[in-house]
């Protein structure tokens, strides 16, 4: 598995729809060029932006975790409410709001922009006064309303679910795609006949940047199992 | 004058040295092709990091933040201890710390990193609840010390004049480098018989990405005095 982290760019979340797609298909042809045979689309930013671009001029499969988000947030859900915090690129996008109402007839979406939120997790401020304070002020939209699941549709939002859950109360779910996409990762490659059927996999990491606090961020997210972290310069100077 | 910001891959304040450096190489690249004779680098992470490789590879003049800024702070202050509040980046690099020291043998330096500052300032959260709390737990390292002024390290950070003033109480002065580099400017292009002695100057605005709000943010910096904007993509596609 290779993972490419463009953490010389980030944050996406807060740029224009032509950037990150740009940034987007550099990426993708990054790992193309390094043989994958599918590619996981692992930001939400992405996903709503760019991923019918991707797939309309990639061959690989490409499995973005908006519909996978979409999917684990009405299935089994009664309620015509869903609720959705994420970056505000995705939510401009309404790529979200759209696919709900696509499967949902006559539902309603509430959504929120959290332009806080990707710095935030990021220097580890998920928690205590300051993340509530935050999080309180995008979360008050909701309160009027009949939501019983919230997407967090950032991948660094499940990072504040202790807040959020606190702030929020019983009776609302919280919804990520992580499970979700495994499954259909698993679900593609067999459909392709592309799965590994014997051995050992093994994780490969690329970053465009070490920032200044990297592996303690590393370890946030993938816990310490981290295999092998290579710097790759992808993005060379190019200048008129 | 010409106006470069690059937009599409900020913030530079929490990535490494040599991302900060290539970034600035190539945005400086981009205005000497564009016949400048003087380059002012306003921003105080590359003039920290990057600026002494700058200077050593090219042969305009170019002009930091931070010098000026240390003239500021220590000119007519009788105080021996000083304080700085910056991005990641700038702190680590020590770069204030060290010319502070250089010139007043002896003082104290008290530094303190804010990584949310910016991110907050590009969303227009500058005062109020939010700003205090997360401005409180970044300055309360000021509250045991002697400093009587402070510098903003950063260019986003006088438009938290106002809520650091109230934080931090009279006596203590806020140092930021505008009108110091401005007329640094006007003494560079004199000695080095540069500067333009009739017509009217004009500005004209390139920005790397178009970000979702920018008439908005570049107002809040600007004021409605924008001239005419370009978006250049100066950083073009280049995979292996």
């Amino acid at each position: 598995m290779l993972y490419l982290g463009d953490t010389a760019r980030v944050p996406y979340g807060i740029k224009s729809r032509e950037t990150i797609t740009r940034y987007a298909l550099e990426s993708s042809l990054f790992l193309l060029n390094n043989n994958v045979k599918l590619i996981v689309v692992a930001c939400n930013t992405v996903s709503a932006v760019a991923l019918p671009y991707l797939r309309d001029i990639l061959k690989a499969p490409i499995i973005g975790v908006l519909e996978p988000g979409v999917q684990a947030a009405i299935s089994g859900v009664n309620s015509n409410s869903f609720g959705i915090i994420a970056t505000p690129s995705t939510i401009e996008s309404n790529a979200y709001q759209n696919r709900i109402k696509e499967l949902r007839e006559n539902c309603l979406v509430y959504s929120q922009a959290c332009p806080l939120l990707v710095p935030m997790a990021e220097e580890g401020i998920t928690e205590g006064e300051i993340a509530e304070k935050v999080l309180n002020s995008y979360l008050k939209i909701f309160d009027d309303t009949t939501i019983k699941s919230l997407i967090l549709g950032c991948t660094h939002y499940p990072l504040f679910k202790g807040t959020i859950s606190r702030l929020l109360g019983e009776g609302i779910t919280l919804v990520d795609s992580a499970e979700t996409v495994a499954m259909e990762v698993e679900a593609m490659l067999l459909r392709e006949s592309l799965i590994k059927t014997h051995g050992n996999g093994k994780v490969k990491c690329f970053i465009t940047d070490v920032p200044r606090n990297f592996n303690e961020k590393a370890e946030r997210f993938f816990g310490s199992n981290l295999i092998e972290v290579s710097r790759k310069n992808i993005f060379e100077l190019n200048v008129d």
